[in-house]
């Protein structure tokens, strides 16, 4: 494992000039905040945080995170108008608006991706107004605790978790942050320390590095139903693990334990999925032998951050309906572009026409489900008592195919998200077996079908 | 209520003449007995048992059980001889072997059905050495309690057992013994208190008659599992209602409820289950849309009380096994004549070549099962991690279509019946969706089949 782990961080690590460089750059632009603060008469100041302020960056990271920091008691327009105003100014033409709790700066400058991001400097992290006040307090942890032999420790479990394809805490990924993995890191010393445990983790396993509560039992009661939880040392009231989605969680563990078995680059540097061609896509979708359907509409103008929860919202909401209506879903999964794509895979694309409806448990007089069922017109059969004691009819199913069932539930879309089901009210397709083919035309969707259809960890490809 | 129950009562009761009648053959055959016992010179005795005895028989019924009673001391050998012998000479040419713990003699006599079983005549019930030993106890127990209005309340009881389709506690019907019907109106006292108590039992609910326990939790935990439990008077050790299965006794409930809420003849005596015509049975199959199929052979020579449980059986094991390779089978049943039947109806007769395994629990080191499924030429796609934290694999189904899993269960005959499992091994056929049209042209399952297509309650008919 030593000699894995060497050469992988040899490959990751920044050199010295490399190093020196971006803090060249880091330290340019924050002179530039400041300046620029100084001459639009804004009380704030720049401050480098994230991964580059903590020699945790990976040698493919072109990122530098920049804070503009405000004084607590600046109104939260003033905060925005000001800091975007600051952003400009440092910015100028290579400026684009983005948007995350505030808007904000980003720009290209000196081949990296600089964001310049306002927020308050507010002294108790757990009086913060918005969740970036609390990046600055992150930095300040990290950078007392972290040395430099930690930090590179940091940078194998950075690596590690983009290579198994669960690294950022973004919702489209519902990952591991770096600041997380950092906080692993603190907690057990060594990149195999972090592994070894993790390998044994179940669902729910809770740490507190910085010992907030008592007991781990009031954190579980606190934090129940998540599958991971870190105590913030920075904000005990905060779950730092809270984006890491129950797939995640469970893919760290297994990639744990295999790594653990036989140790491998292939963990962080794992083999690209290959893309199959259009004949390949028909033929694996026939040998499957499924009913495959895709949904496509528009992706409404929004960020990531809000897109994906809404795709998988109605991604939930359609497969609920289909189980519901006693369909059997494989599988399915979201994808989105300009184009927004839900995929459900089903075990067949037609239900009997027969559907039974159980009654009551026999301590519970039947006599309305009896008398509401014998009047329907849709009665194949019934009333009977069934092997298992159960009162059952035999009722015409409403719904036979899966597309009726689709078109009916995207009629409705109850509990879809917003902004995904004004897209579906405007205009939408559903594409069945074969026909999914032609959407391979657009690259990025072949690529994200491929990867549906020959699915496989990625250090086992 | 009251009128319906006089109505009924007047119907099933039988005449002072028809009562006559009968005491008069069946002192005629008890006479004959002792006859045909002095002069074979065999120490046994005829005794009148059954509801002819007590008063409890249905004008419909033509039953007379006699009982032959031989000393304890009485070989098993020498019992079944000697009571062959008595058998044969109070019967004659009219006599016919049957068996059911013993070898027994039946005759047809002046319009009776006669059965001239021998058995141990034991004056401890907890000693006999046969089922049948039990019978004369039965006779007089309920011939000491059972007043002439309350053999009026059993005879209601026993008839709407009868017209609901759960009377008789042969293995072939599993459902409630005359017996058991004086023993419920014993507890009980009229057939309205019979009912309104039924209506309200749970499964497992317990009766005590004779208060031979101390508590019900002690006869519960005894019997644990069953639907029903009448601690036989006679016999604490026993369940009365041991034959009685989940099916019959939440059957008996629903009626009861049902009853209560409208009263009505038509659960004593219900309307015949309307069978359909070939073009019927077909309109039927394509309506349900669902994937029947009926497996038939040759019924093996055993009675009906070995054959029925070796049927039902196998239709379990079947069952079983598909639902183990991944179909969902809606309903089945069985059926006998000389030919058997077990008929099995799935949703859907194909199922997704792909076929998904499933991991260990997180928790548990999944190295063998990933191993053995990444060597497998048979897999389509993982491992991976599902949206709920599962380790999957999907790999190719051994078997797609239903007719190729019989034919393997069938094959192998695992946990079959086994005359049932011989007689397959001899020759088998499998009909499926319209060719079970054909079986047809065998009237018996005609009715058995539109029986089963048209399912009802008898007294929602």
């Amino acid at each position: 494992m030593d000699e894995v782990l060497k050469a992988v961080l040899k490959r990751i690590k920044p050199t010295q000039a490399e190093r020196r460089q971006l803090e060249r750059v880091a330290n340019e632009i924050v002179a530039r905040v400041n300046l620029a603060c100084a001459k639009l008469g804004v009380p704030a100041r720049g401050v480098l945080v994230g991964s580059a302020a903590r020699n945790t960056w990976l040698r493919t990271e072109r990122d530098i995170d920049i804070f503009i920091l405000f004084p607590p008691e600046t109104s939260r327009e003033a905060l925005e108008q000001k800091g975007l105003a600051v952003g400009w100014e440092v910015a100028g033409k290579r400026g684009r608006e983005r948007f995350a709790e505030h808007p904000y700066v980003t720009m290209e400058f000196k081949g990296f991706e600089v964001d310049l991001v306002p927020c308050y400097d507010i002294a108790d992290p757990s009086k913060i107004k918005s969740a970036v006040d609390r990046s600055p307090h992150h930095q300040r942890y990290i950078g007392k605790h972290l040395t430099p032999a930690l930090a590179d420790e940091a940078l194998l479990l950075k690596k590690f978790m983009d290579g198994i394809d669960v690294y950022g805490a973004e919702l489209r990924v519902q990952g591991f942050s770096g600041y997380l993995c950092e906080l692993l890191v603190l907690r057990y010393r060594t990149f195999e320390g972090v592994v070894e445990a993790a390998s044994r983790w179940p669902p729910g396993e809770a740490i507190d590095l910085a010992k907030s509560y008592h007991d781990v039992g009031e954190i579980k009661a606190l934090f129940s139903g998540q599958p991971l939880i870190i105590i913030d040392p920075v904000d005990p009231n905060r779950n730092a693990a809270a984006a890491v989605s129950m797939q995640n969680f469970a893919t760290f563990v297994r990639a744990c334990q295999d790594f653990i078995r036989k140790p491998n680059t292939r963990f962080f540097f794992p083999a690209q999925a290959r893309v199959l061609g259009p004949q390949e896509v028909k033929r694996a979708l026939r040998q499957r032998g499924t009913a495959l359907f895709c949904l496509t509409f528009d992706s409404p103008n929004v960020v990531e951050d809000i897109l994906y929860p809404q795709l998988r919202k109605t991604e939930q909401a359609l497969v609920m309906r289909l189980v519901r209506e006693g369909f059997e879903v494989l599988r399915s999964d979201v994808w989105a572009n300009s184009k927004a794509a839900i995929l459900v895979e089903l075990s067949s694309e037609k239900l009997p026409k027969v559907q039974r409806r159980l009654g009551p448990p026999i301590t519970v007089e039947a006599g309305d489900f009896i008398e509401k069922h014998l009047a329907s017109r849709k009665r194949f059969s019934g009333p009977f008592v069934d092997q298992v004691g159960r009162l059952v009819f035999e009722v015409e199913r409403r719904h036979v195919n899966v597309r009726q069932v689709l078109e009916a539930a995207l009629e409705e879309r109850a509990a879809f998200g917003k902004h995904v089901a004004e897209s579906l009210a405007e205009d939408y397709k559903i594409y069945g077996g074969k026909q999914i083919v032609k959407l391979c035309a657009d690259k990025k969707f072949s690529k994200f079908l491929s990867e549906y259809l020959t699915r496989c960890l990625p250090w086992h490809r």
